[in-house]
């Protein structure tokens, strides 16, 4: 109950904390037979790794996964696989004065009220770290499903949005600027925007738009376990998210039943989709899209003031090495915990007939 | 795995179709020893049921929950809670034209292609009326934690939009008008917005903001299991949901981090409350506040094309009662699954520490 | 938490008391286009019921079962099947004396110190009544997998046992006698037994042996949900049981690994069957066969010394209708469990393999 | 649904096979605040170890216990404890034997019908190896519940039995022998006879019996997660188990239920004991005593038909480092499995009331 694995059929449980001597997980339920691709693996490890552009954090962590089980000659054998990240960049000293003061919107003072003690270190098991153990069981997932391609981006910091809808978009730009945006000209006011923030010691919020295509149809469930409200909740268990849409959105509440009911066409697709892909809580075959809203980062290389234990105000100067915008390091996140609901429900799916 | 259990500790399992013998469900987990007061049942209940006022829909339907066991001489005894509700007034013949062809928007089409049949009468399992045996749930999930508030309200109908903040509105208003939206004034705009859309036949979409009070602080979990993620689950398992946000939510995105931390006091509670009440997916004890984003209902009084089974497009005049704008209704519906969110997260506090 | 499901993929949730309105439950996860057959439900109904042969309690209880959703034009939907029956035969009068009181080896003090409240009508929720709902579950289960066969039969009674093997016997004879023994002979000598230990108004214990054929090779899982754990687990929580064991079972211990050893044949069957169709936790292809512990039922019609609430001794005149050996009518409940045991685990293996 | 995860509140996952780099397992749940005694799980992890005597194998695993997570300063945190021991001693040429035969009596042939690939050294996921990871969190689980003893002993070796009752033996005796059973002279015997099995490279079964006392009441659950269904599951998981029975077990099926019934004194404990502890699912605060039943391992040291993938029968020379006799190593093992099931029963009974 204590909240730490995900999923029913293809279940990760994470564990570690940021300043621990690893983090990692255990993947159960993969099936047997997959031949991994470890490239694939390492490629999304980089996309989300600290430090690969001027516009995050330039913490160096290594990330280099050590995979304990479940495979053999390279390939799934259908018993648990367990893997671990050594912590070798820890820098436990920058966190020291933390011990006895809670940050503002962080989880330290939730943390300390809710178990009596916690890890101060880095965040403890607050920290953003924990989720590369979800980027590798992600990228695990995504072989499984190999017709099923799930793209993220991001498609706005603070005020830069990127006004094009995805399918005006070129996927194959997304990883050719630091910040993750198709749109070339966008991604530059956005990287110039971020600068600015950082110089001031503030960061910035944004919004990071995930799309995936070639989805078989019937995936998901009726009532509870709609795959939205799995993707809704996969989506919000990431750090620093404050909200999720999918298809029409909060845009969609503005609309009349008319115009947002989507025609069938003939060949069973729809001529619209602001359905998003998803119908009663199943998948139909269109593209399934949405966008997750991330908070600006609450690690401020400001001064700021924290709450000490005993109830007095702190007043100290933010240090150590963070971003200044989450998203451009999020866009990994998102696809592998999409990743993750879609191998599940599909799994599931081998059971709904007799 | 067939997603009709909702909670860890506090489990509620739903059944039945809109137009078999009855829908219903069994909690499982309710603590021994509340003494039930079934007249908040009863309260929830009218708030959800059709042909209430002249804006929602003119079914008429009893829905008398039936206790069937766990409770004794009124108090729950901590077995399951078995309930069901009669389907007295399903009208199937209103459906014989459904068979064979699949309505835009709806989960005709993905249900058959999962399951390879469907009830489809009244929209079967996929119907809103499931949604009675959330509120049975929920009202009896309220009654647990005595001391917390939980208040849904409408905060916009199309582009009708109530643009003051929950801390400003009096909550003893939402009950006295039809759309159940606290301001008097914008009630009665939404209430003649939707009148106007229901004489064309068709729908329109809407938000539901949801306030909590006095949660204890530590409820929620680190990882997977964030309350906000439990709680954006549950919203977007309720019928026509397309969102979720909590705290600043969307509009945090644009925020500077400076701006969005919300600076502690010196006697543990915060100046703002931009995080909702959660900070690393554990409650702060500050209001939780978020919105749900509903999509217009999908079923028109317009003629509408439909997909034939054969893959032919057939044309048809919506028929039936239904629902202009599903936002009034919707309020005790999200109410109810917020309250079996906190009450699985109140039990599930209890094993934090030795 | 609760503990009233059993099962992960297909999953039964019962609930009732025995002297409320109706026990019954939802099985979730029923594959989609199953044309269900209600006579072999009804079947296993009546050999559950009480009052079938004058060797078992006399209490005549209807046990209608009313199937509330997921089954439309006979056939299962995927949805949630919802069953109930009434209570119809419950006499509350009879055990209003035991409000304040305690029997001996009954759950009458535990539930009080649990919950700290119980509906002491005829057992509440620890009656035997419970297991008609799994009778319905495990009727449907059966009905899933066509071509296993399980079969139970009583191999002992008090001292009388049945000394021969499973392959020794005749299965057809099993439902000719009130006991469920299908040796005639022992048959008759166990049932003269039984009806002399009904005159004292005392109960003896026995052993029902369960035995399953045609199971495909490949259910179960290596580790903590080997087939043989789930079995065991199924059986223990059937009221009454004391012990399983499967294959060799505890003969087995006193068994040199030379000759426990099942050589294989070229066919991949073995030459002898010590292990019991499972190895590694996981279905072999040979025939599974267990055995299931029943102690003698707790209720006597003797003078008895119950403890009163309050800390003192009251001897009371054991009252009412209830079996004196549970056996006969145990070996349809055990079939059921063992039903749901392979369904999940055939269900299961359908995501072994990518 | 792979099975790699015991318990609900308190949830081990375990990983790794017997020659893959190492096996570990991530408990989530275990409570904040718990002060960890590493000593202890130490002495358990060397009652297990292969070489602690003449009579058990002889292979040498150093099994350092890593604990990566969940811990900090020596107190548990709330957070996954992660732990893993690296697999230092592994022959694996030992095996190459193995790579397309099937042993009798083993899970090579069911793993690769189930998976259709296996990591064939030492028996890869299914080996006992396994349970190393059980013991440790068993250790941490019995440090969790400080006043309850949880003691396992050998009560028989193949045809050589304690018949002695155990109220009547000293547990201080248990670890001062080979064996581990609690009578010094039966002990003798026992190790004489499984010397001799030794010699002839046969191995033997036998029985450990596990004793539960100061366990508080009212844990477990009133239908499927009884106490002892639990237990029984837990035991049935491990190894080489045929066998579970509690309290008077199978031959308590042969007592009358005026024998059998257990007598209430004033002070609500029993007179008897024959329930074991657990009357309708749930502890009554009498001793929980049970028998688990071990057949003979597998791996003999003799001549064994195998069978090849082909379908021939190969003839084999047994090697390798076995146990001639799996029960004194089983100890901690069931001890462990006890452990872990009180501590998540213990858990969840804090939700049992208001």
């Amino acid at each position: 109950m204590a909240g730490n694995t995900f999923g029913k059929l293809f279940r990760l449980t994470t564990f570690g904390e940021s300043h621990g001597s690893a983090i990692g997980g255990i993947i159960d339920g993969c099936p047997a037979g997959l031949k991994l691709d470890f490239d694939k693996i390492e490629l999304d490890m980089r996309r989300r790794r600290p430090g690969q552009s001027v516009i995050v954090t330039q913490r160096k962590e290594e990330d280099a996964v050590e995979v304990l089980s479940g495979i053999f000659q390279g390939v799934t054998t259908g018993t648990p696989i367990a893997f671990s990240i050594a912590n070798t960049n820890a820098k436990s000293k920058d966190y020291s004065h933390l011990k006895d003061t809670y940050r503002p919107s962080h989880a330290d003072y939730t943390y300390d009220a809710k178990y009596g003690i916690r890890d101060y270190r880095g965040g403890g098991r607050a920290s953003a770290r924990e989720t590369a153990a979800r980027v590798v069981a992600g990228a695990i997932a995504k072989q499984i499903m190999k017709d099923i391609s799930i793209t993220a981006y991001v498609s706005s910091v603070g005020n830069v949005c990127l006004d094009k809808h995805y399918t005006e978009l070129d996927f194959d730009n997304i990883e050719s600027n630091m910040v993750r945006c198709p749109d070339t000209k966008t991604a530059l006011v956005m990287e110039e925007y971020i600068r600015g923030i950082r110089k001031k010691g503030d960061t910035i919020g944004g919004v990071v738009t995930c799309v995936i295509k070639n989805v078989p149809v019937g995936l998901g469930a009726p009532v509870f376990d709609k795959l939205h409200a799995k993707l809704g909740m996969a989506m919000l268990s990431i750090n620093a998210v404050k909200g999720f849409e999918y298809g029409s959105g909060f845009a969609g509440t503005k609309m009349l039943g008319s115009a947002h009911n989507d025609r069938f066409l003939k060949d069973f697709t729809t001529e619209t989709n602001y359905s998003g892909g998803i119908q009663g809580g199943i998948s139909n075959g269109e593209d399934i899209y949405f966008n997750v809203a991330f908070k600006p980062v609450a690690t401020l290389m400001q001064k700021q003031d924290l709450l000490h234990k005993e109830g007095r105000i702190v007043t100290e100067q933010g240090r150590g090495r963070h971003d200044p915008c989450v998203v451009p390091r999020a866009v990994p996140i998102v696809e592998a915990m999409a990743a993750m609901v879609l191998v599940d429900a599909w799994l599931q799916a081998r059971t709904d007939k007799i």
